[in-house]
This record gives C-alpha cells, structure tokens and sequence, in this order.
C-alpha cells in the first residue's frame, strides 16, 4: 500500500478536487475546516427498497435531513459531487443487518450497484460564514472534530424509519449568538439557525464532554453552548431500522461538493 | 343525488373545514379566494411503484414542487388536512396509463389501497398576502380560474418523471410587480418568489389568452404578466409518464389545509 498523504497545511484554501484527491490517496480526517466556501455533505447510500422511506423522513424532518442531492441508479457521481462517492471521502462506515461491520478509507469493495447515494446538507458549510464574521470554531481551532449528541427529541417517522434528532455542538461567546444565529440563518438547506441555545439537560444531553460522535470541545466562561440539527440523524434512523445493507460517511469526514455555500444562502 | 349546495357569498372568510364540507357536499368550484390566511395544496396521489420518483423529482425541482406532506400508506388525511381527501377537494381527475378518463367531484370509487398521495404547495396560498399589500388579483376579482401555461423550461427529470415547468400568471401593475416579488419571496414553501416577469415569449408561451390550463384574465395597460412556477408541474411530469393509475385533483380546484399560511412563511 501507498503511504498516506500527510494533512495539508492549510486546508481551508483547498479546492474541493484537490481535498478529494488527498481522501482519495488514503488521508483520514475530519474535514471541518476544509476548502473555505464550499458546501459538505453528509452522505448515505441505501439499497433502492429503503430510498422512499429515506426520501420521505428528510422531507419530513428538514432541518436535521436537507437533502442536497441523489444519485441517479448505478452511477457514484452527483451534481454538485464531481468525484467518485465510493473513495472521495476520508472515511466511511459499511452497516450490515443495522451492524458497524467496516470502517473504511475506501468503500469500492463494499459498494453495491442497487444503492441510492443522498447526500445531505452539514454544518460545516456555515463555518466559514461564521469564522467570516468573527464567531470562534472552538473545534476547527483544536484541530478536532465537532461534537454530536442523541437529543431526547424524536424526529417524525417515515415507514420504517425512527429516530432521535441528532444536534452538533458549537460553543459561542455570549455576546456573539445573536449573532451565530442571524449568520446560520441565512443557510436552510445546511441545517440553518440552531434548533436550541443553551441548557443542554432540556435536550436530554447529560454530559456535554461525552459526545455521542465526534470529540468533546471545552466550554469556556462566558460561551453558550449553541446546538444546530445534524445531518448524523438520518444516518441514526437508519441504523435503528436495521437495513439489510448501508453505507455512511464516518461522522464528521464529509463529502466536500463543488457547491458554492452561497448557493444555499438565502437572503 | 341530493342538491349541490351553492357558491357562498364571501368564501374567503370560510373556514378550512367548512369549505371542505361544501365541497364534500358536491360544490365544484376553483378554490382561489378560499378561506383566507390558510395554505391550499395540489393533490396528487400515485401507486407505491412511482412514489420514490416522484419525491425525488419534487425534491429536484423545488420550486415548482414544494411537498408539504404526504400521507401514510392506507390513509386518506395528512397532518395539514384534517379531512378526507377522496372527497374533500372540490374537484379530481383519474387517469389510467397516463390517460385522463374521469373528471369527478368524488374520488371514493376510484380510490385504491396502494396510493400515497402528496400534498403541494399552490400559490393560491400567498394571494391573501398579495390582497393584503394592496396588489389585485385579477383571477380572484374575475370570479375565474388561475391561468395556468406550460413552457419551454424542462424540469431535472427523476427516475421515470420528466416535464416541462408549468406557470400560472397573474398580471400586475408595473409599479407593484416589485412588492408582489417581495410579498411572495416569504413563501418558499408554495412556490415563492416569480420564475419570470415580463415577456410571455421568452417562457415559449405564444399566446397568453389560451392557457394551457384555466381560464384566461385580461392584460391591462400599465401591467406585467408575472409568472410563478405551478403546482400542476408535477401532475404534468407524472402524466408525460403514463402511470398505470393517478388521481390528481383538477387544476385550480385544490386541497384547502388546515395550516395557516404563516406557517411557510420566512422572515
């Protein structure tokens, strides 16, 4: 095997091609930080019996399932993905029977010719705005990847799918949610303004340093722990319905598209 | 049969379940000016079969198909209607292999145990506002239907659907055509915002006094047609299709719910 490529220096000025082409030789890391100004993705592909209840859960949970693209029949490509879904990401997850079986730097082995690729719409793609306008990414600063927890709320069901709202965790300066919250806002299809601000025990998060994915990130004085809807929470309500086969990005190494993050801005 | 009952003399003040009473009751009618402040919605309802291609083509062309909701399998309500939508909506059409083979205004014979039915936003949902910022609508002073054309705009095909987008106009004077860009900006979910203002030749329609679908309204001096992309869009992509079996409700005669329009409204 070749040896991995090491992490880029700045990985924020990347073009989208040239970050997959690093995943794509072997690199592994959270992709927070990655390519400034252009949209992520979170990425789940289902055998073609299990797309409608998919389809239909994102369109009922919008917030936390924003779908950004699918795949046509057979093909790894996407509009807005110009790359190869099963080996642009830096890693993936293989679920047999609702089971982790793999996680993975490379998912051709495991790929099927019956998947249906959804990618869905990632906070990440609203850091930039946020970094833009003076809001610290404690997690982009600690080189770390965000922290994601189950929350106690349910999403709306859709056939065979159930499951919890997943939320990631970003700690503001007090003085600056406002401010986070006008700034996120502006991105609905990447999960927009948070979805709950403050006291993480009303969400039934018991403990903000055991993230249920991802790393933990230190709250400091004076920040409020600001939660946005995750797009880990249909890659949830998948996993609890046990499908005969999945395949998902491993939580917080997204696929990075070709999508400006100003196409999903709205006014 | 029993009387059909008779037009009511202010509609707009109707409540959502009493238009759906009258129109249970046999009144066919075009519902724009209906029960003001509610959302309405186009109805379309299809086997199992083609119900992953047609959520992905509405979520394909969102502007065009914005679903609102869809029901679960054997049922004929959906959470933003409170009613039964076999009998509920003043007027349906049924097609067999794609061809229109009955026009009724209870669709309870025709019904069949393996449709999903989708409900989509319709514009008729952001005349309230229009009326409200002063801006008139002529189809609603007229007593008519919507005219509605197809263009020369393909939709992104999903699957099996593909179509041309379909429009309704409504003429608006210059110095207005501005706020009615405005006031229907905030609703994304039923359409928003115009696809197109002016010159009906650009959209390939020759000849605005032949709609391809209700009824024709005058172009005055001093006003623009303006176009909004139309829910009969995806009833058009599911006919191009010929499937087996659809029931749709018949153009302008749509789905009164019981969600307020605020609630698909953004700031």
């Amino acid at each position: 095997m070749n040896q991995r490529p090491t992490a880029p220096a700045d990985p924020a000025a990347l073009s989208p091609a040239e970050a997959r082409s690093l995943f794509r030789a072997g690199l592994k890391t959270p992709t927070s930080g990655y390519c400034a100004g252009y949209a992520q993705a979170n990425l789940i592909a289902l055998p073609r019996d299990l797309a409608f209840d998919f389809l239909l859960f994102a369109q009922r949970n919008p917030k936390s399932c924003p779908v950004l693209d699918v795949t046509e029949p057979g093909r790894t490509d996407a509009s807005v993905f110009d790359g190869d879904l099963r080996t642009d990401l830096p890693a993936y997850r293989v679920y047999v029977d609702g089971r982790l079986t793999e996680e993975t730097t490379d998912a051709r082995a495991a790929w099927r010719d019956d998947l249906v690729a959804f990618l869905i719409g990632c906070s990440f793609t609203f850091e930039a705005p946020l970094l833009e306008a003076g809001i610290p990414v404690r997690h982009i600063e600690a080189g770390s990847n965000v922290a994601m927890y189950r929350t106690n709320r349910p999403c709306r069901p859709a056939g065979r799918l159930s499951g919890p709202l997943v939320v990631s965790m970003r700690p503001v300066p007090a003085d600056r949610v406002a401010d986070a919250v006008r700034v996120t806002s502006r991105y609905p299809a990447v999960h927009g303004a948070p979805v709950h601000i403050g006291d993480p025990a009303a969400l039934g998060v018991t403990d903000l340093d055991s993230p249920d994915f991802g790393d933990p990130v230190e709250v400091r004085d004076g920040e409020v722990p600001v939660f946005w809807a995750c797009g880990v929470t249909p890659q949830a309500a998948v996993m609890a319905s046990s499908p005969a086969f999945a395949i998902s990005h491993a939580p917080g190494h997204m696929a990075v598209t070709d999508a400006r993050d100003s196409a999903y801005q709205v006014p």
